[in-house]
């Protein structure tokens, strides 16, 4: 009840903190029967660990996954994936400086109203560590939609004010931020260390696309794929905004504009233009689901800030951890994933629509 | 499973189709001993009805709600209240028409995909007419909210290419588009009629803030209070996108401008500023909650459009119901109520966070 | 919350008081497509209803069902099917004296201390009143499952000392016991009739039989398919026990004895016998599910007991209104119900279990 | 979605199989601040282990427990408690011989069916074994309870047709068969031997009474308190049956007879007698929960049994591993888990029924 599970028919449940023995998942609702390896998992892994460029943060995790349970002859079982991720560098001496002072932008404070006591020791579960179990759980999740030849690609859109301007799948994963625009991701890079230097932080938009989602993912009412995708996205951290198809730019657009006419393409109906992200009344409509959501500059900063402690004295803080100066780049797998776990709970539910 | 429940605690189940005998929700999980009359009720879903103004639809209906179970003695019960607002005015006539033709924009394609069938009178579970269940059953905690010193406000703060520059509340219910800037709506309402002259439609934005809510709301990891917050929003027909304090802006903010510091007042440890919205790492902090959604344009528009039959065959299609030709002044109570829904929710989960 | 809803996949939610306007009942999760009228309901539903023979009570309800939502054209939508059953016979007089003293055996007392009040007008919630939309959302589970051979038979084994030593099926409606052995029923009739006329009432044991199920139903760990129909029965009011195949003979038989070995018929593989009662590990095996629940004497008797006030004050009771003299009959569609809407649960669960 | 989740509000999850790695549990609900140290688990799971006596399994695990989350300085920080038990002395050896039958009585058939596997090695997640995990979680909702002075007593009552007659609680932990009653311990115990030694097993009867549960737990209709801890105990493995109170003896009884009068008691209202069982309508009466449930005799013996293998062709099996000749003295503190895990959940769902 702690809010750590997503799903219903694919369940995915989380535990672990930043600096405890390790991070755990736990994968309820695997059908029986799809051949998984670590190597399968792992692979998305390395797309979120620490320390992979210099545009990421320096603590040092191999994130290496180890199937506990649910897999029996190199196939899922029926019943729950353990899956279990050591800690390796968790470096709580930072921390201990700064054990009383509330953090700037992050949920020290809020995490203390509510339990009654503060994990210093990097933000506990509120850590971006846990996502690590999110992005293997997800890596489960893609190999089935695999099977329904679903794909899902995510991609750096924005950093500060670098907009890419050319959407080249190829090159998402040859540079560091993955920016889909060769020439962008430059810009963005050293948009990046520049913040680094000054002991600051960026924000930055990512974009996902699910490309092969059939028509009718998604329930009427609240469940909508729309509506569980938003709160797939902003449940990441750092999120502060969702939108799908045009978003916030619906405001100014008319309805004569706004809306997708359906055109016949042989046997296949579909949309012709895709204002919509794919999605109409809440239900896949079988065109691309496309989506973005913005991520805001780190919270833990090199700067001198002010704060209070939790007497409510007034101190500064500067917190000398080891940070991510933009999480964009390493949010891009975990936005995948969520995306990944939210489509194929709805493509299982989408199974009991109809007889 | 058909996504027609929402909350965890505080479960509110809808059902009932737009061109059926009418509207039905069930509120299971309020705490019994909660004084309850019709009055508290209507009072919210008049602000939501149809026909109430010159920027609305003229279908005419009262909504005049029945409470059939819960309440005994003017009091909550404790168990399922039962609440049922019958259709009046429901006209079925014009949609006869287009019954075969999928409407752009509209979830006709996407329901016939997933159900095997259209329910070409008006949309049925996909009309905007089911919220006034939501909005019902959100009147209902609204009250319970209250009692915790927790009020909702929203408003419209675009429409089109008009934004308030001013927020005077006062102003909001004094306007037909609940815009809280007197000048700004007397454009929005030019700018509806307008669109609405020439039979189009446009979008806008609302904006929801929450007085009051304690520090302490939301769960760590997927059932953060933002995220929780976004899929209540996203599910709102015709809204395409959510945000939460400064929204899609911290992409180009840095930390050292985007994070709030820590101040004491008295003996209160509050944010100096609010950036964040009220929610750190997913948790409320104590500060106002502030988020905003887009609406937009409404799909039926009174134009001549593109589109195909359930056969594929190429067709026109011109929509001649009686809509909305901004959806934007009736989400503002649409918004509130699941606001509503999602704070009381996480009340209530609160009470389980520490011992 | 209230604990008013039932299933995961096939989502059954009751609402409604003994002396209010009605019973509702929301069922949420039938695919669209089953073609479903008022009378497939209603045939259930005068099996359980009140006034139907001389062993049951002679309130007089036609618990006539309408459908309010969820179907369309004559089929279901997928989305929610809102049943509504009006109460008609309601008659609050003879509870007016009684409305201070905590009636024996009845949920007067645990419901007040529960929730701070009492509603004195026959139960309220924990009436067997409410059963009604139990048995309504009950036939379309039937109606689902003899789509795929599966059919639920439920008989009275035993009243009193009385019972059954043939299991005539074809017996079973002809007696208004509902009793298999058309000479123990007689035997059971004289037995309650006898109770009665002294102001005193009876308990017996049902029995319900499953066909058709197939081998798989049934979920690992806590969701086991005996689990879930203990729980399933248990929750009918006045049952105090649940025992599946050999049940608590279990006690005193060898492993020898109690094990079922497998055979082969033709290319099929079953058990030889049945003591497990169609159930494995939790999962069914193919062979008919067995189970058995006994519910004790009403406990609105018309002699007088020993009671207090709700000041604790000693007093003295009579219960006068109109009560069965003995439950088991009206209980057999109850069962079966329950057994119902568990199966088409599980069912619709075992889609997942494999690729 | 597989069924290893239990409880709404203290949620509990296992994981692992009976010959990987080990069984895992996460504990997500649990509350803030509550101390907890390994020594606490422990204890219960020593009394659940197996090779702890001569009638027991030979089966040698240390059922070391390790808590890998949510507890941060000795105590529990309100999220996820993720606990692991490694298998110790897994030995496949002995099934690889029989890995193409199905076992009598067993769950391998049924699991085949379901999941289209066999896992041969000593029944995977059907294992016994895995209630490990629910006796480390119901450890931690025992401590839970007992700030609220509630306890949970178990016992075997029964074991083949010798039945204790005196229940001293005092004797229980003394004798290897968990007897109340110190004579008819030793006749069990003979029992089982003898049973052991024809390479046979027994059934036997357990009673659980919890003490000091406030009247008000449980919820109306489906999830009342009798219904969720049959639920609780049919999910334990060779269950077969369970009631409370007077049980299946109430198909003799009469309502005069069966009910329990009101007494006040100083200021407190309580019951005279405890036919109910501690329950009415669904909900604790404040007087002792007692139930009992019924556990088969053991299904791997070591005689010849007639099965067939996974082609259907006949043949003959004799189980050679290590089994309990009878599983009631260990069921004892699953069962008394299983009570703590439902208790708990109702007493937290409690807190919200009235305002």
């Amino acid at each position: 009840m702690s809010g750590s599970s997503y799903g219903q028919l694919f369940k995915v449940s989380t535990w672990g903190e930043s600096h405890g023995p390790g991070i755990g998942v736990v994968v309820d609702g695997c059908p029986a029967g799809l051949p998984l390896t670590v190597a399968d998992i792992q692979k998305d892994l390395d797309r979120r660990r620490t320390g992979q460029s210099k545009v990421t943060t320096t603590r040092k995790e191999t994130d290496e996954v180890r199937i506990l349970s649910g897999v029996f002859q190199g196939k899922t079982t029926g019943t729950p994936i353990g899956l279990w991720i050591e800690n390796q560098d968790a470096d709580s001496s930072k921390y201990e400086l700064i054990k009383d002072l509330y953090r700037p932008g992050h949920a020290d404070f809020s995490y203390d109203m509510k339990y009654g006591f503060r994990d210093y020791r990097g933000g506990g579960r509120s850590s971006a560590r846990e996502t690590a179990g999110r992005v293997a759980a997800g890596a489960i999740a893609r190999k089935l939609l695999l099977r329904k030849k679903i794909t899902i690609i995510g991609y750096t859109l924005q950093i500060g004010p670098y907009i890419a301007k050319k959407i080249d799948y190829k090159e998402i994963e040859k540079n560091i931020v993955r920016c889909p625009d060769k020439k962008v991701a430059k810009q963005m890079i050293d948009h990046i260390l520049d913040a680094r230097k000054r002991g600051d932080s960026v924000g930055g938009i990512i974009e996902i696309v699910a490309k092969g989602v059939p028509a009718g993912l998604g329930e009427p009412v609240f469940d909508r794929l729309d509506a569980d995708l938003a709160k797939a996205m902003m449940c990441i951290p750092a999120v502060k905004g969702v939108e799908v198809g045009v978003g916030f730019s619906a405001a100014t657009l008319s309805g004569s504009e706004c809306n997708d006419p359906f055109i016949a393409k042989g046997k296949k109906i579909c949309v012709k233009t895709n204002h919509a992200g794919g999605i109409l009344g809440g239900i896949s409509s079988g065109a691309d689901i496309v989506l973005r959501f913005v991520v805001k500059p780190t919270a833990s900063i090199n700067q001198e800030q002010d704060t209070v402690d939790r007497n409510g004295k007034k101190s500064k803080i500067r917190v000398e951890g080891r940070h991510d100066p933009c999480v964009a780049p390493r949010a891009v797998p975990i936005g995948e994933a969520m995306a990944a776990l939210t489509l194929i709970d709805h493509l299982m539910r989408l199974q009991h629509s109809k007889l």
